[in-house]
């Protein structure tokens, strides 16, 4: 099959013939319909978090199942799935008390490599997925399946940047309806958030980002003020925008230092920041006054929308038939796998909301 | 009446006569019977929060009505109440939603001073009660009847040192039967984190400290395990002692910017750590990594054990008459007014659990 391997940290993918592996106990092979390119993907191919190449990224992906290990149940050849890097054994203490977004099992592809290069050379399987190929080799808890009707390219979405932005506001946070809500971010994940606000009945949403494009765009998802960051005092402009509170609640969706202090302090004594985006191995460090927090806010992580993909996956794809869901609207651009290298520089420097590489 | 005024910060307080206002519309004047020492007063009388003198400190009291201003109707003269610097307008937007220790409201005590010497100079009401002194002219929100049964040098110790640390646990972080504890700092506020987490069920439950009396009376108190942080790693012990995952739990009861990180790197994804110390201004900034909370942890500031007086202070009367709440092993020393520069000094020394004024 054809993949796009990273051979060095910052330099283009190749595009060239890839071993896959057949599936082991527990595992489906999925042939790969669309990909998404996450900001996760491009720190992971960046080297931000670590690691050694070579490696396949790419975990924002939907398919059709085309093989099953045994002891699979509940997928057949010729599902629907999508499919994401969150996985859980179901057995272990975090997926037992409802976290399976926590799960500490291992899995066989934990035990041995599953993909190869012409050489033989292993190559690492990126957020265990490695969507950036024909086939993917994953835990049967990676996929879900949906219904035939549901656009791949656009359920692909539903894997990482709509689960973590919407799951974030719905499982992490729980925003009521009537509540106030900042949004620092407005790209893939962050429009997520703020629909997600919006869908949860918050009153007010206001966006936070440096790009006026992001913002206008910020707007059509439902927010109901937007701040440049660029231009204003952020923190300042959400007070002024909040009687001098602070909101309900903060997503901070770009993964920085500077932004996550901004948002704590964008917050109401009582309200909730909620850390959304991962910032890289080097900017990971935020300080925050202790005070601040002692009169009642909360910081919280949320792990990837403390998504249970079973349960979020089919309500996303139901408020989407419903016509309540923004799907299409993320999609900025369609590429060819051949041209991964065109859409990851141009999710780079920000002009995507999501490039999808079509197979 | 006779005080303890601070007139510069960091030298001993002076016994002298004070002259104190009549109550004015939702005041009551309440007679002082026993007031403890608590290392709030001593962070304010040494202007580790800003602030300045002259001020007359105290703040954890318990005494009898002596007069009501117009308008107080829930308190008579001679009723026995316990006095704490938590007050609540119950009309401003924190008090309607039941956070009424962030209550936003204003009170005739900000508009006048109520305090002078005998030149007429003003004496500030140290945390908005001035308990180090005779009588006290404070907001009918600040204080609570109680049974005259309930002797009045230990229902003292309710106003801020109990409800502080065992709030954090049973209001704050609302801590389940079975669950893993951690409490950082077995002082004051520590020990009855301590005992909230044992009356909550909790079977683990680890006392860190730098003094191995402190760690011993933890044990007293309900603690499990002890750690002496001054000749152990408290991250890595409370690590080995909790599956290497971390507790459920961790609070925070020592104002310091180094135990909230540590506090925060002792518990595990989908836990909680609990500001519930207040460190001084130069030490109020505390740093993290976000990718620690991304999976799911949450901090947590816990304003006065984010006590409800009406509500708290009865649970925790009829706790100690039914012999489950420890307050007599509270109390280290008992000192008479005279003598409080004596007995602050104990207490910053870390002598004392805690130091009680009997007036």
């Amino acid at each position: 099959m054809k993949a796009a391997v990273c051979y060095e940290f910052g330099k283009p993918l190749v595009i060239e013939d890839v071993e896959i592996d057949q599936p082991q106990a527990g595992e489906v092979i999925v042939k790969t319909s669309a990909c998404a390119i996450c900001h996760s993907d491009i720190h992971r191919i960046r080297g931000d978090w670590g690691g050694q190449p070579p490696i396949i990224a790419g975990h924002e992906a939907a398919g059709v199942i085309a093989d099953v290990g045994t002891g699979v149940s509940h997928f057949r050849v010729g599902d629907h799935v999508v499919v994401s890097l969150l996985r859980s054994c179901g057995r272990c203490f975090f997926c037992l008390i409802g976290r399976p977004y926590n799960c500490e099992g291992r899995f066989p592809q934990d035990e041995r490599p599953r993909l190869r290069n012409k050489e033989g050379v292993i190559l690492a399987q990126g957020l265990h997925t490695a969507a950036f190929a024909e086939f993917m080799v994953v835990d049967q808890s990676q996929v879900v399946v949906i219904s035939p009707e549901m656009p791949l390219d656009r359920a692909c979405l539903l894997a990482c940047g709509v689960i973590t932005g919407w799951g974030a506001v719905v499982n992490t946070a729980r925003v009521e309806a009537g509540s106030g809500v900042v949004v620092i971010g407005a790209g893939g994940v962050g429009l997520n958030s703020v629909q997600g606000a919006a869908l949860s009945g918050a009153v007010k949403i206001i966006a936070v980002d440096m790009l006026d494009h992001k913002l206008e765009a910020a707007r059509g998802f439902g927010a109901t003020h937007t701040i440049n960051a660029g231009s204003q005092d952020p923190v300042a402009a959400v007070l002024s925008l909040t009687e001098g509170r602070g909101a309900e609640y903060a997503f901070i969706t770009v993964g920085s230092s500077k932004a996550i202090t901004q948002g704590a302090y964008m917050i109401r004594q009582g309200g909730i920041a909620v850390i959304v985006g991962m910032p890289s191995n080097q900017d990971a460090n935020f300080s925050l006054n202790a005070h601040h927090l002692t009169y009642g806010r909360t910081v919280i992580g949320s792990p990837m929308g403390s998504t249970r993909l079973s349960v979020d996956i089919p309500r996303l794809v139901e408020l989407y038939r419903q016509g309540r869901l923004k799907l299409d609207e993320l999609i900025s651009r369609r590429y060819p796998l051949d041209q991964i290298n065109e859409a990851i520089e141009s999710t780079e420097r920000g002009e995507a909301l999501r490039n999808v590489i079509i197979f």
